[in-house]
């Protein structure tokens, strides 16, 4: 990471099979509207429940990118 | 919550009368530019003196919306 | 507090006015069935928005009681 | 807030209604001896309990003030 | 999620495999005494070492439920 | 510490005495109506103060128990 | 506890022995000139080291006063 | 600080020399896109190593400002 | 730091130009009331901007002072 | 765990495919030089993006072991 | 603590007797390979049950020392 | 930063001039003896007062440095 200035989001993705697939998602939209994404790290990870299983995830990332080239 | 991808944002609002009324504020302000407003979360709670009474509230919110149909 | 041993649990209760109704109906549903209530903390506030309005807040707290005459 | 030093004191209040009364209270008590009181911010929200009601609220906050004209 | 009195209870699961199984196996034993599982948070990832390889995993999650209909 | 479910729960116990003795109290209490207690984490430690005195020792532990043989 | 408006303030006591004795001295320390001292929460617990072995604890409390009678 | 609604976002700036230079390159970028910048809170202070030497430093900010006029 | 009781009181410092200069102010400030200064720790550290420019930085910090030969 | 003093280590594995791999190769690689490795907690979890997709994990552990048979 | 380096470890220390053995067990074994021990802080408080009793104690701090004259 | 394994160990530099140059220091002594030190991130900055003014600053980082070719 050079001598840049980032700014950093906050996104949450839901996957119904896995931690990662969710963070890939909230990744795979923000790079729709977002460019030079950097960065994320987790900092919240919860998942709602039907019929006593988990029905799915929800992972809350900040995603960091850079703002030079905007 | 189904399965959408959520980005939050954070803003605070004021108010002279209530902490209730400040997260009004704040999210009637943001509904202006940002719809699909799904869920908030109080992080801080401050306030601002004057002649010895409290002059207005100030409260702090994570506002969360949904990015699928921007 | 005189010298007895508490259990604390965390509930979370709703309102459509405000965050102090939103702990009573917690502590009125805890009180059900469980007795000897002595004290809470607020540890979140929350809410949910319908139509750019806060549709009801939802606030958890943990609730406080003695154990000595269960 | 321009260029001066603060003191910072933490307070509690008391209520038999509301998180709002309770902060009232304490900056009202503490402004008897602290002037240029300037700002406060909630640190803590508790309560007690009895037959099975909530009795009082106490909110705890951070009030600041200058120092500058002591 | 409507206008619900909920509880939530700390629950910590274990596997062999990954993290995500290890918080369904603390639902799905959960699930055994406690209906209405609505949602959990994931709040500590642990794990035992054995002859230098993970053994199990351990992951703590608050899950909550609706009390209205015990 | 195998492959198990563990529940947690919040006690609090008091002592004139000590901040061991304080846990020991509520770890004997909850004794009595839980089984396979296994371990405990401090999480809080206060007191209360009379005549100028420590008139007891207040000590909050999360204590977790297995769930297999319930 | 009834209602009332405290103020807390920190202390730091030491001791060659314990760590309750660490906070019995903070506090005998404080009830010279604050009175109506009610409660204390341990916030910190450190220690000095000299020729590899524990000098003395040094354990920081917030304590709780009533302003009402002052 | 009067009766607004305000943002903050969070940035991070960089800088061969000084914390304060990181954050001076931050707010410089930022004043580009966002007006009425008010007030910044440092939230992390980082740094790369390059040849056993502070190659930069980065400071992380959170930057409000109001939304009343945009 | 030997075997003493110790108090610490909350400032803020203001300086236009550095975080040290803050922490500077602040404790020349205290030390005009305040005497056995001994030790800060920095709490928070946040600045105010005007005209898209740094107007001044405010550094909070916690400072001991041995409560001995008050 | 009995009787024993532990040390504990901060380290952070990289993988391209998952959370658990990157602990995993943390401990191999910690194992080459660190005997008796009984746990680990996972106390951060990043990531980097090349491309508009993660690239790798990266997990922050604290890892645990014996230190009484060095 | 005058004008050096020091590093900080995170060790263990177990009793079956008290608090303040387990650390002093921590820093005794410490001592055999770290000289210039300095300071330490507790950082986490736990215990195993056997039997509905406490088997031992285990508590975990950081121990800095200085490194200059390694 | 790529595909290695990281260790990161925790410092404290002092200075009489500033928190750069007390993170400056603590890295100067580290790479005494460690290879490799690619990042840093300050977790606690404190100082010593005498005569009412600082007179060191001590600040403590978290130092990561990868282990592959060790």
């Amino acid at each position: 990471m050079s001598d840049h200035v980032y700014k950093s989001v906050e996104l949450t993705g839901s996957s119904k099979t896995s931690m990662e697939d969710a963070v890939n998602n909230a990744i795979s939209r923000a790079s729709k509207t977002l460019h030079n994404l950097r960065w994320f790290q987790v900092t919240e990870t919860r998942g709602w429940i039907e019929d006593s299983k988990i029905a799915h995830w929800q992972v809350t990332v900040k995603v960091g990118f850079t703002l030079d080239d905007e």
